[in-house]
């Protein structure tokens, strides 16, 4: 495309397409774009891609006071993989159910998505291939896909490389919000596996294990079961089916709070929700008892000598959410999570914070490794 | 940040940080974005930066069957120009007034705004900085800036690079949404004055201006009245507060389709808003009674020795909104664009489309320089 015309004589007129916009790979991706959108539109969907603005009925049926719930998110570095693997039809996927778990967190369906997909030099092929991974996150969840932009943006991304960032809406009814005020100390913390880092900790990961120990996606690894490429790649978890399953099955307000691991890690995020003058208390990995971390995280581990406290801070370790319910509760919530196909474990418990942490450490020890 | 601890010696345990994430900087970062969000928060706002998903009231007053109109933009490559001049503070802007206007064309009122903003190496002052700009504009809007992404992606961005995108939801009535298809043969085509390049045709511009011509940004031009810099700088102007003095006093249904010029140039986005078997028809600049172009765009087509063709698809080429009306409302409509402080122009009309148009190019042929 653009790389003919650039290295044409200085004498020549410059054109959109000599600078590196290419208009015509763009329209031939929109055109491309416009099906995979189509399959997801739900009834509430107004307007085709490719209008200046997305069009969404907000008919809520018999919601009372309804709330919309947004949020923006990317892949992270996680992108680097499937550069290195030219492999580009999930990182989408993964994208999509980061945002859905994201309002899931406050107890909200998800309505509709838009992207942002940006690279160097458009490659029509590649970004059709990472927006089919957009379009059967949004599939997967009866959430229509009915907006976005893609930037071709010359200078601003290496050869073959692109970004990728998604926005979510999703609605509640206002007296359903999950904030977490609900939480009191002597309820239990339920984990459920994650099934790998989703989308996070892939930097120190990428130092670790290939430029620190020298390995190659494509190498299979025994404890690993598959390449490594195979183990950073598995798609992001979305948790929205057992936690409707839950909704619907459990009385109303059983469930005090609920966190999405990601940045931050367990405790960094189940921080979050956890009300003042009250601690998690998480009973790590490496004590008998509470959860068996996944292979790769031992092997990011390793790979990098990295020690306890960096690899809490940086992935999720085997936990991609975490509820809190009664401890009357837990056997029940544990038996739906498996019914619905997610293995779950007690990971520790609510207790009264200590009286003796400084007031410029009280939100840090929300949440506390013990 | 990481420099220091990437180059310690490879027996050196892994940290986080050493792999280029540094987490404290991110909290650094989103407890100033803080400040500047709530700023803008509105009633309906109900929740703060940093929670999971952002909430907003779903209650759009007296509207019968309200519609959610959004749309997801960047700023593109005229974010070189902010490394260029080590000015950030006023792309956000640029994003907002973009996504404003994007869903004014469907008469929709914006309701909150979310951002991405990605990195290599986070600079809590640059990302603030940019992020300032994200919240003056919505504050100019009355829209509430409820959440977004900040991330720092290493080994994604050159130094001291970023992109940013954004993300807005607006609402409009179902019965009021304007789509173009109240356009009829015979109407006007009004063009409301642009401030400059706003965010589009930033390559091709750079290209002639600096690699080309060899100018620098800080070079003054007199036929510019101020810098390079300065000039391709100057805000996206938004059209929010105008179109709405418009909707107020002119009877219902006046305004027959309006069109945002971004990105494929005047005829690239008016032919999106035109009913099949019209035709659009723009009198050139370049002739007596049409527009007067912003000098800018002379300077860059002389330096760039373009094409005129080449200039109408990357350019706004000084009108940034294009409004079609009855030719019996032109005069009412230009002395209120006047009063709220806006210079308009007829610049062209509407027609039957030639019965001679091939299938092929029945979209491109919707609105066409004469």
């Amino acid at each position: 495309m653009s790389q003919s015309s650039s290295s044409a004589s200085d004498k020549t007129e410059l054109t959109y397409a000599s600078s590196g916009v290419d208009i015509s790979a763009g329209e031939q991706v929109v055109s491309r774009i416009k099906s995979l959108a189509r399959e997801t539109f739900t009834p509430e969907t107004l307007s085709d891609i490719g209008s200046f603005g997305a069009l969404f009925k907000a008919d809520f049926g018999d919601m009372k006071k309804p709330a919309l719930v947004s949020s923006a998110d990317g892949v992270g570095t996680k992108l680097k993989l499937a550069f290195m693997t030219d492999k580009h039809d999930t990182v989408g996927e993964d994208l999509v159910n980061h945002c859905v778990n994201d309002i899931l967190v406050q107890g909200a369906r998800p309505l509709f998505f838009l992207d942002y997909f940006a690279t160097g030099a458009l490659s029509p092929d590649v970004a059709v291939a990472t927006i089919s991974g957009i379009s059967r996150g949004c599939k997967n969840h009866g959430m229509a896909f009915i907006g976005g932009e893609t930037a071709e943006m010359p200078d601003f991304y290496s050869a073959g490389e692109y970004d990728l960032a998604g926005f979510i809406v999703g609605v509640v009814d206002q007296d359903e919000i999950i904030d977490g005020s609900a939480v009191r100390a002597g309820d239990s913390l339920i984990g459920v596996a994650s099934s790998g880092l989703h989308t996070n900790g892939f930097s120190l990961a990428r130092k670790a294990i290939f430029d620190r120990a020298g390995h190659t996606p494509d190498e299979h690894i025994d404890s690993l079961g598959c390449t490594i490429a195979e183990a950073l790649m598995k798609v992001h978890t979305s948790y929205l089916k057992p936690v409707q399953r839950l909704f619907s099955d459990l009385s109303d307000g059983s469930i005090h709070g609920m966190a999405h691991i990601t940045g931050g890690g367990i405790a960094g995020n189940l921080g979050r929700i956890i009300p003042s003058g009250l601690q998690a208390q998480i009973v790590p990995h490496t004590q008998p008892g509470s959860w068996p971390t996944l292979p790769i995280f031992d092997f990011i581990q390793e790979c990098g000598e990295i020690a306890e406290e960096e690899m809490r801070k940086a992935f999720n370790l085997g936990i991609g959410f975490v509820l809190v319910v009664s401890p009357d509760d837990v056997d029940k919530v544990k038996t739906i999570l498996s019914d619905s196909g997610h293995d779950s474990f007690t990971i520790g418990a609510v207790a009264t914070a200590p009286g003796d942490i400084d007031a410029a450490d009280a939100k840090k020890s929300r949440a506390v490794f013990l």
